[in-house]
């Protein structure tokens, strides 16, 4: 596939002079991209990069006029953002913690608040005249252009508390003002919901549960201490799935007035369809749910966190316990034509997690090699957890064992 | 406590000759109460009558200035009736199947929306000019005579798919125009809805599940068969705890643009805050459920099927499962003390079910007297199934596996 062309390409053949460079791309993003909207999403790590390329690709497929960006964190590999570069009209890394700016002070007071500074940033994108923001766990079904219709802060109900919005769709309008006041408002009143940590609850897996905690985020030994601190954790049968940023909570504390303001400020929920309505309320899913426009891959275990069988077009695993296996395997098939080998083209000859299996590596399923501790956590963070091995609950309850004696 | 005046009792006294006695009371009920305002709940078996009185209790606790209805099935009995009669203004007994109107003929055409019929009723009370629906699994903690200021059709959205309001409360203006447009569209469309089958996931039973099926109502076989016709209910191991009518469905098909038209009309969810979302959303819970104005049971169990041991305050059986242990305390606290012996006192020596104990009586929770096929079908419906023993899932699937083979 053809890379697309970046804004300040011409710009660079200009001049190689740093500080010019920096001045004329910054007239020329203003001038040229004023008036441009764009869909912009965010990648944490290779996994959630994966969900991005899809999302990517998902809206080039239905045709979107708009711009595409990405916000990168500092944990994508080069290989995973080569790929972006070419799915995206504009790749952003977003590192809060090496910026020395205003974030930065404010991430040094909320550390457990990492994803949502991150998230944020998305208010500086002040070259485009309004965006909107799509969670990289979002699949686009449909063309979804006339959102650029609304205005800030639209956003779809969240099925748990809908009198909140849910933050993985939203119309917004960039602003450093706006940024400045939200970076604000977190610092100073964090956010209602933390950090989620998501909970399974075996056999079935079908569950979700919620649990605020204020800590640093994607931290092994916090996660155990946290799920002692919950009592449900210790009575039933649950297995950390894994943690979310809490900027729905600080989003909705700061646009406080969603729920009661302006009715063309609530979008529609098929424009973030949560898969697990299928769970919450079938019969209106089934009178609604063909109408989706985005799916929502929310709660649960990830479109990623799956294996797919490309001889068989199935996935392995417990989908069963999925959210909706006909959205996942549009994911998947979305993926493996036309992701999976933008990813095999940049890997080249080095191993990467694709997530696919053919029917003779099927048979191997079981081998499992020895990870180290520093790849096991890698791996964990990136919604690799091996749930049936290492990271299975028996072996959790084992460690909890030792918080509580 | 002394019983409250009904309306046509000063007409009663005027004359015996009952044509006259309609008029007149037809004529009275129009000038009285024409600009009066009422909370309206429905009745349809003995189980739901003890929630509407627990209601009816909660509403003028906090000193509503509104008049209170309970719709009453045919099969609430008698003493039940007496005691609605202490605590509502109004007992009306709705029975469809012997209306002989065009309600009947609607009953015949779609058996299935039996209650949907029935809650729909209350569009006739016209000598009311705005009411206020609750259903009889609600509680009320706090005055929300406010709600009067809304208009028809005011609600909460629906945690499940939130593009939907809830029915469970709503605020509406009594019209036999939109009563007849209602059995019209309810004839014609059906409900998306049907009626509701809500299962319990054992062994946590934390996970309601909804499915459709289109059925009379309360018949066991034909909930068996509906289990059999649902995949989740082979393959994983839940089991059937009650059904509920299909009115929400007619309700948002008929008033479809709720989710779109005014958001005046888009009740705040502590005016129906489903008890389970400390389970989908626990951090919002945490921030807005001390704001709570109003409880909804939903999708499990209801406080009556629970045990209430009067010595200990405390309840028996699968509390941790339970939605709201603190709101369940609430509501048997309520009917402990205000509603019980108001029932002990209608039906004297005659035994009832009462779901209290004292410990004297918890010693003997596991004699188990033999039941009859009726009784039991009686106890089912009301929400009295014996999940231990008879109406185990072990019992269920039995009967399952005879119509798979």
């Amino acid at each position: 596939m053809k890379p697309r062309p970046r804004y300040h390409e011409p710009i660079v053949a200009v001049s190689a002079e740093p500080f010019l460079v920096t001045c004329l791309s910054a007239v020329y993003m203003e001038k040229v991209c004023a008036a441009e909207q764009a869909f912009v999403t965010l990648a944490t790590n290779d996994s959630y990069a994966r969900g991005a390329m899809v999302l990517g690709k998902s809206l080039r497929n239905h045709k979107t006029s708009k711009k595409l960006v990405v916000l990168v964190g500092p944990h994508v590999s080069d290989q995973s953002r080569a790929v972006l570069h070419k799915i995206f009209d504009e790749v952003r890394l977003v590192d809060v913690l090496d910026s020395g700016d205003t974030a930065h002070l404010a991430m040094m007071k909320r550390p457990d608040l990492g994803v949502t500074f991150t998230k944020l940033h998305c208010w500086t994108l002040t070259h485009y005249s309004k965006c909107v923001f799509m969670d990289a766990d979002t699949l686009v079904v449909s063309n979804i252009d006339e959102l650029f219709d609304r205005e800030e802060l639209s956003a779809a109900p969240d099925p748990g508390w809908p009198d909140c919005f849910n933050s993985g769709v939203f119309v917004f309008r960039p602003s450093n003002e706006t940024y400045g006041k939200l970076l604000q408002y977190c610092t100073e009143h964090g956010s209602f919901d933390g950090a989620k940590a998501i909970f399974l609850q075996p056999p079935l897996g079908q569950c979700a549960r919620y649990a605020t905690f204020m800590a640093p985020r994607h931290s092994e030994p916090i996660l155990m201490s946290l799920a002692v601190s919950l009592s449900v954790s210790i009575e039933e049968p649950i297995r950390l799935l894994r943690c979310e940023g809490g900027d729905q909570g600080v989003l909705n504390g700061f646009f406080s007035d969603w729920a009661t303001a302006d009715i063309n400020k609530h979008l529609p929920f098929i424009y973030n369809m949560s898969s697990i309505a299928i769970y919450t309320y079938l019969p209106a899913f089934k009178q609604y749910g063909a109408n989706a426009k985005v799916v929502h891959f929310l709660g649960q275990m990830k479109p990623w966190s799956y294996t797919y069988n490309l001889t068989q077009r199935t996935l392995r695993g417990d989908v069963q316990a999925s959210s909706q296996p006909g959205f996942l395997l549009q994911w998947w098939a979305l993926y493996s034509a036309e992701v999976l080998p933008m990813l095999v083209r940049e890997y080249g000859d080095q191993p990467f997690i694709s997530g696919c299996e053919e029917d003779a590596a099927a048979s191997e399923e079981h081998v499992q090699p020895l990870m180290s501790s520093a790849e096991r956590k890698q791996r964990w963070e990136q919604g690799q957890a091996d749930y049936m091995g290492i990271d299975s609950f028996d072996n959790i309850q084992k460690k909890l064992d030792v918080f509580l004696k």
